[in-house]
């Protein structure tokens, strides 16, 4: 499919745009029909949701007019071949999380989600209000994409290993699989860090391809099934403490929608983004007592190991600040972080530990 | 205005229902216009930017099909008169905080904010995954309204007062201004409480009509001015630890719709949600160092005060557990906060905790 797809696979697109050539708008009209290429295998639980909550509204806003056809990971094409598919115009829009794509740049780190980063209330804060949107928008001027986050898991768990994590010590010689910079920080400990698509990582665990891997969180991870492989887990992890996922458009496509169309992929995406991790988080209280009434070790990282984090996660950081794109994504990033969280810490910070000693 | 006028006002209305008699659809065919009232004196900061924002973004994604026209308070109703005004049909849709309709029904208050109850985070994990929205609408179908959540200030800041709070009994015949279910828990500790509209706040204060207020949080109470009266704030405060804002349409008008109109009202509703919460949170820091560079002495309450708090609101809670709808909706509510918050509390808390550490 080349990137002029879009207006043979529109129903009404030739017609309507013969007739309305005294008007002479700039956008195609009419019906459209735009294939959605995903990383996500087909139903896996959160993360296809998030897409598919996306191309569901977007039909619906429309009436129909803008039509969204899903292909899960592999369909058209690979997990982690959505990026250049999309940015080439082979496919029309993808459904991701843009850390798979920090080999294409890495600044596409910052929206999904950098050890030590933001959680997803901060990333909205900035996204939204803090200039987070441009810059992702610049980016996506260099990779002819139009970008919205679209999705949020949460804070995601420290994940599944086989043997209890004592000290920082315990990472070499790992086999594990971490996306995106967090990756690298485990790499920096030692690790040996694979990055697979959801849909492999619980054949590879299991065949003991990999020792261990994060995935999301409770209720995505126990539909996975790794409760089944080991019992050994983390939660709290410093790898994506809100990682939000992305809908990205290739950019002619964009251009050529009506202003309606782009406006319902863009309030779609803003209105997935909370309510996917409403998702995650509504769901993720019970899958862990499940989890644990089924003999699942649940754990924290000890204060050694987070220090270990932290200096690796300053390290890799580092290697990054000479490309001037991503210093700039990391300065604004980290400004807006910096006051988003010092506000909620004096707010709903000082407020949740006075519910908690007060209720008891 | 009767609860027909929509089909007066509405600019193809009559002829596309003529037109249409032998498809003989549910709903009325073409462009509408509906009035929206609001709680909100016009431009107040934050408030009047959500309703502002829902106008704007239903009448772009309906391509100008569904137009909404905003009345401020005053303009069409008063502040408070928005419920029985788009109960009753006099008016088409309201954009409020639905705390403010206690009286109607005391169930209302839990889709604004209760005493010692959820964050915007947890509010949204109940409204769209753990029945929430369901006994919005089970209340709707008692008054007449399809209600939305559509907009959340975030933890609101204790309130700005004359004096310190060195304890419970520095509220006894305090003149206060604090709506909902938080007001009248200031009225067991001895307050005497008001409910203003956010518009007659400042005047109140300015003329010793009142002691204190409650607003919203640094961002919006600066903007409100009360820095120029009173130089004591208390940030964190027990009554709305994240204030839901309601966008809600009479029950006919909203059946009148087509679904692709009702899905951009439901799906703006969920974008103003977390986009007004990030529009506070983003401004909320900055705003704050504002105010304390400016003199004002930024405090929070001593234990003793929370300690009251909590006993007080117990108090108040009780008065309403034999209404039935109440109850049930409180049994809800109070399920979800507690599975809500012990996730959040293992994950982003136990994250932000080792990031404050780790980053110093």
């Amino acid at each position: 499919m080349d990137r002029r797809s879009f207006l043979r696979t529109s129903a009404l697109g030739g017609t309507a745009a013969a007739a309305s050539t005294l008007a002479a708008p700039a956008y195609a009209q009419g019906n459209r029909k735009l294939t959605m290429v995903t990383s996500w295998g087909r139903g896996l639980a959160g993360v296809f949701d998030a897409a598919q909550y996306c191309a569901d509204k977007i039909n619906a806003l429309s009436d129909g007019t803008l039509e969204i056809e899903i292909k899960a990971a592999g369909e058209l094409v690979g997990a982690f071949e959505v990026f250049d598919a999309v940015s080439s115009g082979q496919a029309d829009m993808y459904h991701a999380a843009d850390y798979y794509f920090i080999n294409q740049h890495p600044g596409y780190a910052f929206f999904t989600s950098v050890p030590f980063g933001m959680t997803a209330q901060e990333l909205m804060n900035w996204y939204y209000y803090a200039g987070g949107q441009e810059l992702h928008d610049e980016l996506g001027e260099v990779f002819n994409l139009k970008s919205f986050i679209a999705g949020n898991t949460g804070a995601q768990a420290g994940g599944w290993f086989r043997q209890e994590i004592k000290g920082p010590e315990d990472f070499n010689g790992l086999k594990f699989r971490m996306p995106g910079l967090g990756g690298q920080v485990l790499g920096e400990l030692g690790a040996s860090v694979q990055n697979l698509p959801g849909a492999e990582v619980y054949q590879a665990l299991a065949s003991g391809a990999i020792d261990g891997t994060e995935w999301i969180g409770p209720w995505a991870d126990e539909k996975a099934g790794f409760q089944e492989i080991t019992k050994t887990y983390y939660t709290a992890g410093m790898h994506e403490p809100g990682a939000g996922l992305s809908l990205a458009t290739n950019r002619e496509v964009f251009d050529s929608l009506s202003p309606a169309h782009q406006g319902i992929i863009e309030e779609v995406a803003k209105a997935a983004h909370s309510d996917n991790l409403a998702l995650f988080l509504a769901n993720n209280g019970a899958a862990l007592e499940r989890l644990q009434s089924g003999g699942v070790n649940v754990l924290e990282f000890p204060d050694t190991v987070w220090d270990a984090f932290g200096t690796a996660a300053a390290t890799v950081n580092e290697q990054y600040m000479g490309d001037e794109l991503y210093a700039k994504i990391h300065a604004s990033y980290q400004d807006s972080m910096k006051k988003s969280s010092a506000w909620i810490q004096k707010s709903s910070g000082v407020y949740t530990a006075q519910r908690d000693r007060v209720l008891g």
